[in-house]
C-alpha cells in the first residue's frame, strides 16, 4: 500500500500547493464592453479565482456577479479599482499579464504552479506599455489574436486546473451533473 | 538510443492523433452579440479549430476573421449555417455539446482524444432542448454559470493541446515571442 498512499500524499500535497489567484481587468469600456467583462468575471470565478479588480470600475458588472453569486454561491467578487497600478504595486504574489505577444504558457506553467499567489492581468485592445515592464511574466497563450476570455481560462485551467464540482458555500442552486438534459437540485428554504 | 526514439515515436503519434475539430455556434444574436461571437471565433481560430459554423448567419461576424486570416494566415473560416441542424446530423465523428449542465469534462477527455473529427457546439443562454439528445456527448467544465469562449477555450485546449507556435500558411506578420513588450517579424512584400 506504500505506492498508493504515497500517491495520495502526493496528490493532497499537489492541491494543496494551488496558487490563490486574483484577476486585474484593466482598460474596460463601461456601456461598450458590460458583456464581455462579464464573461471575463464568470470565466475568473468559475475557475477558481477568488476576486476580479475592475478598471475602470462598472457597478453594473458588480451587480451581474453578485446576482450570479447570491444564486450559486462562493465568494467571489467583483472589486473596482480606479488605480490600478496600486492593485499591481500592492499584489504580494507574482503578476502575470497575459498577452499574445509574451514568453510561451507552457514553458511558465511549472513556475506558475509553485506560486502561493498570482494576479493575472488582462487588457482590452490597448494596453498601457508600462504594464510589460512591471509584470512580473507577461505570457502568451499562443501567438495568435485572441480572446482575453479565453487566454485567461486557458491559464487558470493550466495553472490551477480544471474546476472542482459541487455547490459552494451558500449556494441555492447545485447542478447535477447529466449525460442528457438538465438537472438542477434546489436547496430548500431558497426563496423561489 | 531506443529509448530516445520511441519517445519521439510516442510524440509523433501523439501529435498526429489529435482530433480535428469544427465549432457550432448556436443561438448566435446579430446586432447584440457581434463582439461575443467574434472572441468565440478568434478562440476556436487561436486554439486549432478548422472552422466555425455561425447560426444564424452574420456576415461582421465573417468578415472579421477574413480580417484577421488576412493579417495573421491560416485556414480558419466562419461557414454561415443558415440550418443548424443539418451541420450536426452531416458532421462525420463525435458531437460534443458544451453546457454547464452535463459530464464532467475531466472524465471524457481521454475518449475524445482519441476521436478523428469533433463537432463542439456552443449555444448561447437559450439552447434548443433536442441538442441535448442529439449530442454524443454533453460536457461541462466545471458547474457554474460560466462563459461560453471560456469553456470552448478550456475544452479545446484539453483535447487538443496548447497551440503550437510559429506564423501560419500565408501570414504578414508574426510574433516573436519577448519577455517585455511586443516584437512582430512583417513578411516582406506585405501590402504596408
Amino acid at each position: 500500500m506504500a505506492t498508493a498512499s504515497s500517491g495520495s500524499a502526493r496528490k493532497a500535497k499537489r492541491r494543496a500547493a494551488r496558487p490563490r489567484v486574483s484577476v486585474l481587468r484593466i482598460g474596460h469600456r463601461p456601456g461598450r464592453d458590460p458583456r464581455l467583462t462579464t464573461h471575463l468575471a464568470l470565466a475568473a470565478r468559475a475557475l477558481g479565482a477568488e476576486r476580479m479588480y475592475l478598471h475602470p470600475p462598472d457597478p453594473s458588472v458588480e451587480e451581474s456577479l453578485r446576482r450570479v453569486a447570491s444564486k450559486w454561491g462562493g465568494r467571489f467578487e467583483v472589486v473596482p479599482a480606479a488605480n490600478w497600478r496600486a492593485v499591481v504595486r500592492e499584489h504580494a504574489g507574482g503578476v502575470v499579464h497575459l498577452t499574445m505577444y509574451g514568453l510561451e504558457l507552457a514553458r511558465l506553467v511549472p513556475r506558475l504552479r509553485r506560486a502561493s499567489s498570482l494576479l493575472f492581468v488582462v487588457g482590452g485592445a490597448k494596453v498601457p506599455s508600462d504594464l510589460y515592464r512591471i509584470a512580473d511574466y507577461n505570457v502568451a497563450v499562443g501567438d495568435q489574436p485572441h480572446s482575453e476570455v479565453a487566454a485567461l481560462a486557458v491559464a487558470l485551467e493550466r495553472v490551477r486546473g480544471l474546476p472542482v464540482r459541487g455547490g459552494r458555500a451558500g449556494a441555492q442552486l447545485q447542478i447535477v451533473p447529466s449525460a442528457r438534459g438538465k438537472k438542477v437540485r434546489v436547496r430548500p428554504g431558497s426563496p423561489p
